[in-house]
């Protein structure tokens, strides 16, 4: 970053990610200021006590101001509010960039926002826990990570290689893509296996008291790996199914077309067809691990 | 296990729940001989090279014979075979156990083969990994997690007891149920998430290339997870849909409305609905920490 280095970073939103990044832009030493800001009062002073960052805005004007980088890291029904709210103090030539898993909806909702002269370049980091707040935020959280970053034809290559340089100074490694295949593959990786997870915690949920309690007791067989993800934050999730809904839909039929093959066989007790499935599922495993993304 | 050492363990099959009884019944010194039997040679000559047992048996007729307690960890479709195969060789006295994750279908397989003066108590150790084979195993396995027994009416109290300090002396803590509302509650907690997993990875199995390489690639947002489930033993977990078939459709069919639901709020753009479901799944995540099998 040494040839990038950031004299202001704004951070607007300190949830998971924004305190993550901030605890990663300190200990690297990525910027000179980190000016935070966040709608909640008390979420501000809960970053001021954690000492997230240089200085503390209720009003996010005065976070981007001056700054050279401007991270919005927001629930996804947010961000076409807060780039109305901010864009007459970012200065010229400052970059934008933001964190949400959904990348059309949040061009769409922030690039007619986003001055001339200001550069846009969208991104979103693969990585995550099922924590939320300004105390879930760890240095090393993308360390060994993907960014995806999806900026808009004609962005300036400086300002792509200012958001991919930062990124992998803190330790990730860089993809650009189209924000419409991003949207696609990331339904497929995240937005389905988080509303499975959600559904089947669900079903759990629905069951008689007691039942319940046990489904709880005996949770280590396969069903507390559901409940880790299914505990993530509702505001976000509920976000990205609104946002990221055709990608959804049209993966989700496709798994409950599969899912519907195998209730099938189940029931007529075709146990050649299981195990040919149950058998061809561990390449992908195996491809997992090989991307040393296990 | 002081006041019911066991003399002669025969463990018939040795995968990962067999390997790990060998290697934590020898490390706590609960037995004064463990004899291995398998039926295939290569995993019999891979248990002596582990050093995994004393004795090593191609029949299983040698390995059970004069042995107090015998453990069949097998396949589920495998123990109404390997019942009928040993039962003449089973001394007067001693105790029959298995670990499989259904007991409806085990009794229902076996205990037609137990002769009279032998001692059938079903368990179910609720511990696993993603691994199989005798290399799998590990000492520690079962520590902190339940072992479900499923005694018959009449069985022997002191037989109960025998399996239950065993499984203690692995580290569990021991519950009796109902084999019905065992195989109940795994249909739940285990069976159904093994299922989903299955069927999402499978999803994935049907991409086409390309998309499935970035699958796999960005699979660290909530896929992987998946992909550890779904990397499970394919014979083992054939058996189990095949012999647990009522309650796993009846908890499938549960769950596809569920998501059924989910699916027609995201549609229909129903953001509060979406954001209900996604809050009351927390509760459940609290529960599994509160005991402490997170």
């Amino acid at each position: 970053m040494n040839n990038h280095k950031i004299n202001r970073l704004a951070l607007v939103g300190i949830g998971l990610i924004g305190s993550s990044i901030a605890k990663a832009v300190r200990g690297h030493q990525l910027a000179d200021h980190i000016a935070i800001s966040t709608r909640s009062p008390t979420t501000l002073a809960r970053a001021e006590q954690l000492e997230l960052g240089d200085s503390y805005h209720a009003d996010a004007n005065n976070a981007v101001k001056d700054a050279d980088l401007v991270i919005i890291s927001v629930p996804l029904g947010a961000y076409a509010t807060v780039a109305a709210h901010i864009k007459s103090s970012l200065k010229a030539g400052a970059i934008v960039t933001d964190v949400a898993s959904c990348k059309q909806s949040v061009i769409i909702d922030m690039a007619p926002h986003i001055p001339d002269g200001v550069h846009f370049v969208p991104g979103h980091p693969i990585a995550g826990t099922e924590h939320s707040g300004p105390d879930a935020g760890f240095a090393e959280l993308f360390e060994g990570r993907w960014c995806v970053l999806t900026p808009p034809d004609g962005t300036a290559p400086q300002a792509i290689e200012t958001v991919s340089q930062l990124w992998q100074a803190m330790g990730s490694m860089v993809e650009i893509m189209e924000p419409a295949h991003h949207d696609q593959v990331l339904a497929i990786t995240s937005h389905l296996p988080h509303l499975i997870a959600y559904s089947i915690v669900d079903t759990a949920t629905n069951l008689e008291e007691d039942l319940k309690q046990e489904v709880i007791k005996f949770s280590a067989s396969g069903f507390r790996d559901f409940t880790r993800i299914a505990a993530s934050d509702p505001v976000m999730w509920r976000d990205v199914f609104l946002k990221n809904r055709e990608a959804v839909l049209e993966i989700l039929s496709q798994f409950s077309e599969d899912l519907t093959a195998l209730q099938r066989a189940i029931r007529r007790g075709e146990g050649d067809k299981l195990q040919d499935v149950f058998t061809r599922t561990r390449e992908i495993r195996r491809g997992v691990i090989d991307y040393h993304q296990e």
